[in-house]
């Protein structure tokens, strides 16, 4: 690939920021939204976003990744004590062969406990209530 | 968890960054380090590290971990071109649990191809040749 295509402003996470498209808020500051991913591949499995435009890590500026990355560690520490998790892994994928999907940049942030693997990407939707207690619950570390 | 545990200085990449154990060096600057991985999961698989001491993202400086995803951002943009790759797959693993092996923080860089899959994690030790002429590549590019 030669060239990052452009930014779409009709991706679903933008659709999300404006508030057009419904999620299940953990996080906001000026810069960074997050909300939990709706196919989970773990407990507690949530998406951290920047607030400007930006397809994916071969775009977005500078500044603005390392906002993401603040919240993205902001998340991680709340997640591992709301979910008493034993770690924690970070994803970010970019372009359809780096595992992209949607095409604002994002990163996984997937809460792991011992014995239990990784589920598969993009599978199974989880149902609203879970993922509404499991924001609270990220909510309340966040705040505590 | 409760606690992330102490940094210890005796780990893989503490000694690759003081020249204690050998590696093929991609990129260097005052906070960050690049080098191949020796048991790619794909064609030109790097890491970034902070030089400053960092057990994963629970425990590293918000400004160090900005530091190595403004270098993660050059690599993956070097790497795009070095192989002609069509994505990239990033990923940081905290704890045993979130899938961490070395306990120095460290972020993987993947060059991703259409329709080649990731290999296995930590599988297969690459050959040096291979491994000094894919970081010649990176570096060309980051210089180009």
């Amino acid at each position: 690939m030669t060239e990052t295509p452009a930014y779409d402003d009709e991706n679903i996470f933008a659709k999300i920021l404006t508030g057009a498209m419904p999620c299940h808020k953990v996080y906001e500051d000026d810069k960074t939204f997050a909300f939990m991913d709706i196919m989970p591949r773990g407990t507690g499995h949530c998406l951290v976003i920047p607030k400007a435009p930006a397809r994916n890590i071969l775009d977005v500026e500078p500044a603005d990744l390392g906002h993401v990355m603040a919240s993205v560690q902001k998340i991680s520490r709340a997640a591992m004590k709301a979910f008493n998790a034993d770690g924690v892994t970070i994803q970010q994928f970019n372009e359809p062969a780096g595992g992209q999907v949607v095409f604002h940049l994002h990163v996984h942030v997937i809460p792991r406990f011992d014995g239990v693997k990784l589920g598969p990407p993009a599978s199974t939707m989880e149902e609203p209530d879970v993922l509404k207690a499991n924001a609270e619950t990220i909510k309340a570390a966040l705040d505590g």
